[in-house]
């Protein structure tokens, strides 16, 4: 059901970074659902987490183990999100960490934990600690496609993007995998998302680099509204290009390289809302002209979070007094409804708080005919403009979240 | 599909009300789509109305004409909104105002407007113009039924609660009708509701009645988390009853008089969920502990929205993870997740952040096979409480807002 997204036939590798990816059971059926990246020592890595109170134990873990040490492992499990697991789940986390630390030399403290899966259930530790030999055997670099297959949960494709940027006339690469297609609406990150480069960049930059880069993707998506327990979005600078270390971000080297990260992440992010659970629709909403950067969000969101406007989408129908609707309950202040204006796919649709005049109902069925639709509400008050991406909501979203367990 | 909601097969008179109901042709095919309610001389007449900015032209003339005069009658239309209609549905709402009042030999600002339906759809003045001779004609005092049969739009079921109550050794009786099943998430007043008693009832008094009413009932309901730009709910008292005049909070008969019209005010938003669209299930949300109702409440409506919580609930899925998931994006500051506890229908799930040890599966299975569900959340860190009601999410509800306007 995926919107206009198709997984790469090939991916390239990344000096300083090895994948694997095995069936460790943890699913009942057969399927690659345990992965490990390493990274080469003297490697900066850079981490945001879900703000969901109750966050998992791995992202507990994981937030302790990357203040503490440098980080050599991320090791991702599908299947089990080991959340609303208590202080078993805690001692379950630090095993894994422990155990490939024993196996590959390390410290658990250069091990980071990720899990996505169902909520509550007991941690599978021993079926995790069993396949860890098996797992570290085969890292190798060219498996990045194994290891975004690895991660998925009720994602029907596997999402990898790479790009390449050139710095100092050093060719630099950058890939990211990510994992996400329910309970999504993230927090400072995205369900799971690992990105990598080649380039030397000193770990503060790094950090502002993430923090810039996910803030505008992966913090503007929205399948459902709900944010997950086990957020968490890494990226990784392995150092091993030869451009001069990027440590300012006020570099022209820092502009390009940000660019770049920013680019994957949102084709990332983006690939998360064309793979939403039950989505036939791709809907990017800008809005334009509000006072602040928040109340842009407060629109595009109230929006994006709507199940009538949803809905409608999944019917291809313009039933556009669902976004009017849907723009007045988002808590703006004093909103003059004579100032908003809207249109659909470049269709005018509402100017001063009506229909426009110019409106056709068939205009607005061509433009909901389409798998790609951009909703563009301006509102007049101010220079402020966001963009966010969200997708319909079909009764087979409702079949997968009914089903989910069973 | 409305879970334990029958229609009353009679209903009671209200002394100094009279009502009617037509098929005025605003729905392609005949059924009931306009109602007048008519208020006795001397009458009292509080209303409250959404917050939507993009609030409804119905909506923003009742606000004016109840500012400026005394209500004599409510003239209802379902099937259009009048909303996102800009300056024509102000002057096609205000037209239908004046034809009644010259119908009735009342003055324009004693008719109240109120419209349910699509939004964004010419207003149909001439229509309802034509309907009215009729409409005003059929005025009788035992039309409580047709009148809510007449307002309703995806509703399954009419809504209407009767109570009588003694005050000054006199029975007082209370009467309400409402209409809603989608669009559901009240801000200051339901989709539509009209409540009468034949008690004498001070002006200010009656206010205060209403807000208190309304704030511990329909704006305590929740189907799909869109807040209607047409929401109204007014209360009438015509002063028919021999009771000496309530006219202070600070007496027995304001308490009593209260408690009823607080009763009668659940009830009646109780049923719009209960007939929610699609909805299979009935949920009440109670969460107790909290330093503040503000924080009870975003804890109880992060539950009550939740798409995953919701089609967890349509699959009797005890995935009680998804609940965990909501309380904690709900946005509390320093919500410590080990004092957090969790029960369905008196089964304890969770406990110190984690599965309660005495939880078995089947336990959760038994709970979530009713159709009435009591999801108990204690955060154990005040001594707030707050309560509120909701439905799950089914693939019907997708179905009837995909197809609403064809």
């Amino acid at each position: 059901m995926a919107v206009g997204l198709y997984p790469p036939d090939q991916f390239p590798c990344i000096e300083g970074i090895r994948l694997s990816a095995v069936s460790a059971g943890i699913y009942k059926r057969t399927r690659p659902d345990l992965a490990l990246i390493e990274l080469a020592e003297g490697s900066n890595c850079s981490a945001v987490f879900t703000k969901n109170s109750f966050a998992a134990a791995p992202v507990q873990i994981a937030k302790d183990h990357i203040a503490k040490s440098n980080t050599r492992y991320c090791l991702v499990n599908a299947g089990n999100a080991n959340a609303g697991t208590g202080l078993s789940g805690m001692d379950g986390g630090r095993s894994t960490c422990n155990e490939l630390a024993r196996l590959s030399h390390c410290t658990t403290e250069n091990v980071l934990p990720f899990s996505t899966g169902v909520i509550g259930e007991p941690f599978p530790t021993e079926t995790i600690c069993r396949a860890l030999p098996e797992l570290y055997a085969n890292l190798q670099a060219d498996a990045w496609l194994d290891a975004a297959r690895a991660i998925m949960t009720t994602d029907t494709v596997p999402k990898a993007v790479s790009k390449t940027v050139v710095i100092d006339n050093i060719e630099i690469k950058i890939n990211g995998i990510a994992k996400g297609a329910g309970m999504i609406r993230p927090d400072m990150a995205t369900m799971l998302a690992f990105i990598a480069t080649d380039a030397r960049v000193d770990k503060g930059v790094l950090d502002r680099l993430l923090t810039v880069s996910a803030g505008k993707s992966f913090n503007r998506v929205c399948v459902d509204g709900d944010t997950s327990t086990n957020d968490a979005c890494v990226l990784i600078a392995t150092g091993k290009a030869f451009n001069n270390e990027v440590n300012s971000i006020n570099t022209g080297s820092y502009e390009t390289l940000s660019n770049a990260i920013s680019d994957v992440c949102s084709e990332l992010a983006q690939s998360i809302v064309r793979d939403g659970e039950g989505a036939t629709k791709f809907i990017t909403i800008d809005v334009e002209g509000g006072k602040t950067a928040d109340e842009c969000l407060a629109v595009g969101y109230a929006v994006a979070t709507s199940p009538l406007v949803k809905t409608a989408f999944f019917a291809s129908d313009p039933n556009w007094g669902r976004i009017l609707a849907a723009v007045g309950r988002s808590g703006i202040e004093n909103l003059s409804i004579e100032g908003v204006c809207l249109y659909l796919n470049g269709v005018k649709i509402v100017e001063g708080g009506g229909r426009c005049i110019t409106y056709t109902e068939e205009a607005g069925l061509e433009a909901m005919k389409n798998n790609e639709i951009t909703v563009r509400i301006v509102l007049d008050r101010g220079d402020f403009s966001e963009t966010l991406w969200t997708c319909d909501l079909s009764q087979e979203y409702v079949r997968i979240n009914a089903e989910y367990r069973s």
